[in-house]
């Protein structure tokens, strides 16, 4: 198979591997379903800082040196640092990470960018432009309030359709090759994602906003591949929601794509949202990024999962253009994450 | 020469080609000194549109219309658009750009992201991802001045240190071969800016914010490639205005690196700053992207220059950080451009 696949797709000739992950969230992702798995879970969420922006610089600092641990590599090892945030001018990115002098991109594809994050990296390691390279991403409960809605001291009541931002950060150690310390997965190809504008105005229903971005998205990847649905173990959009996965799987239908049954959300499965009062399910970058970590790669890691195709997806809304009347674009990033255990590579 | 090279830097084994660029800017570029030079200046700042951010949307759609245009190609032929701008969530790109249905990077490095753009997207050709892919940015001095500062119609003071963010959208196409169209120039390597935080907090001197930044990529670019100033026929920064230039030269000369007779700053040359009352200079997004299209890529173009350097630098401000007291880091983004004159490459 070519290199360049499709019309926005591509299948890596050597494909990088993800080194090691690490997750680390906030008290309320910390009472979830996945409790058990993430690295790190906060016992204040401010985690030790004077505002909730610096709260989340501190998630992004905190993943990226567990990661870098895990890996066994130090700051200098990393030639280049893909790293992005939901916050205006990427603050939480820029204060989280200075102090690990890497060559910085940054990155904003709203809760997309974990994928954009991961597409980079790895098309980084890929060329051979990099032996190593980071992805890092966060959200912050609060933070994300403060910078989109409204004040938490209004304790403003939220529709059912309102997603929950997660307080999270996940990083992403990828390399060239396994070193000593192996790998937990690797990624074959990317899919990227174009601004898909259906026109939805409802700055509570960001399910509805990226809905649409996922489908393209996911029907172009098994287009570009010339892949079906049942060649992966599943299809893990990032913070679709109860409500955004209703009409992901129906608007797939419409295009003769059924992932029904392989279909995971991130945003779903990392609160109890019944218990938890989440209403549609979690969102954020963080959302999409401490699931990948905390739930889904060990799943490739240990070789129960075959491949998977991980599509965070991003509603590129903003404060100011929201108070403007204009609509709110979405966007998806799709990954192709493969288990490299032998086992998995002969049933294959 | 390898093409990872030192510490933050590639040198391409198959540098891409620009094959187009595109300046479009607002009423008082048109009145500086490089006004016969820009591609199109809008009659009005408005452009049309009803509010600021969607009049920095058009600037970003009609450079890339004109740089497409020039390079005889159409949207689809363009695999990746990799863009960006300074307001929060990036509302300039996301808006102006969503039309030509490309797929998207979204990307934040304040006023240095054209470098960052040019860097990605050069990566990208050059790797073979992409037989074609394209660079935008833009700022826009009302918008800006929303978003970072005061409501226009506060008509507040500005101190001699205070830049002016300049109205103007740059766009690139950069492509793995020269068509029958030609080219203008060919990227040859690029160096990666780390984060830098001199403690500075001043909003209003955005220069001493970058200029250790400026000072730490061109230092860094020198060691990697092994190269002296004197192999340079100019190193160009993005908008450090006249108060960043001379702590620039400073700090380089501490280190024993002296740019003086090579040095320029697209701040400093967009405006006649005595007559037009812009302070220490231009600055923003655009700043750089539009004089490296209208004033430096055409003396690329002719051979009358050989190689330059070209750094948009950026100050990572945010009005919330701001507000909060947090100091305003700085980044830098370098790029080697070099000519396709024949002439020009038997001297070297």
């Amino acid at each position: 198979m070519e290199q360049k696949v499709g019309k926005g797709s591509l299948c890596y000739k050597e494909p990088p591997f993800i080194l090691s992950s690490a997750s680390v969230v906030g008290t309320k992702e910390g009472e979830g379903p996945l409790a058990e798995e993430f690295d790190c879970i906060g016992s204040d969420d401010k985690f030790g800082q004077d505002n909730w922006e610096a709260a989340e610089s501190s998630l992004q600092q905190e993943a990226l040196t567990l990661a870098l641990g895990k890996a066994k590599k130090k700051p200098e090892d990393i030639r280049y640092l893909f790293a992005g945030d939901l916050l205006g001018q990427l603050i939480a990115s820029s204060f989280g990470l200075k102090r690990f002098q890497i060559p910085f991109f940054g990155l904003y594809g709203a809760c997309s960018t974990c994928g954009e994050a991961l597409a980079l990296s790895s098309m980084t390691v890929a060329a051979g432009y990099a032996d190593y390279a980071a992805a890092v991403t966060s959200s912050h409960f609060a933070s994300a309030e403060k910078q989109f809605r409204f004040p938490l001291e209004y304790a403003n009541q939220r529709p059912a359709a309102a997603t929950w931002t997660v307080t999270g950060g996940g990083a992403f150690v990828l390399g060239k090759k396994q070193d000593e310390s192996g790998a937990l997965a690797k990624i074959t190809g990317i899919t990227t994602g174009k601004i898909v504008d259906f026109g939805v105005k409802d700055s509570m229903n960001m399910g509805a906003v990226m809905a649409p971005a996922a489908c393209e998205l996911i029907a172009q990847h098994f287009a570009d591949f010339s892949r079906a649905p049942k060649e992966y173990d599943a299809v893990i959009t990032g913070d679709l929601g109860l409500v955004g996965q209703e009409i992901l799987l129906d608007l797939l239908r419409e295009k003769h794509v059924d992932i029904a049954d392989i279909h995971q959300d991130c945003g779903i499965v990392i609160y109890d949202n019944q218990a938890q009062g989440t209403g549609s399910g979690g969102s954020g970058c963080g959302c999409s990024a401490v699931t990948l970590s905390a739930r889904y790669l060990p799943k490739l890691a240990s070789g129960e999962w075959r491949r998977i195709l991980f599509v965070p997806t991003g509603a590129l809304l903003s404060p100011v253009s929201f108070n403007e009347g204009a609509s709110i674009p979405g966007i998806a990033h799709g990954i192709v994450i493969e288990s490299i255990k032998e086992d998995c590579e002969r049933r294959s």
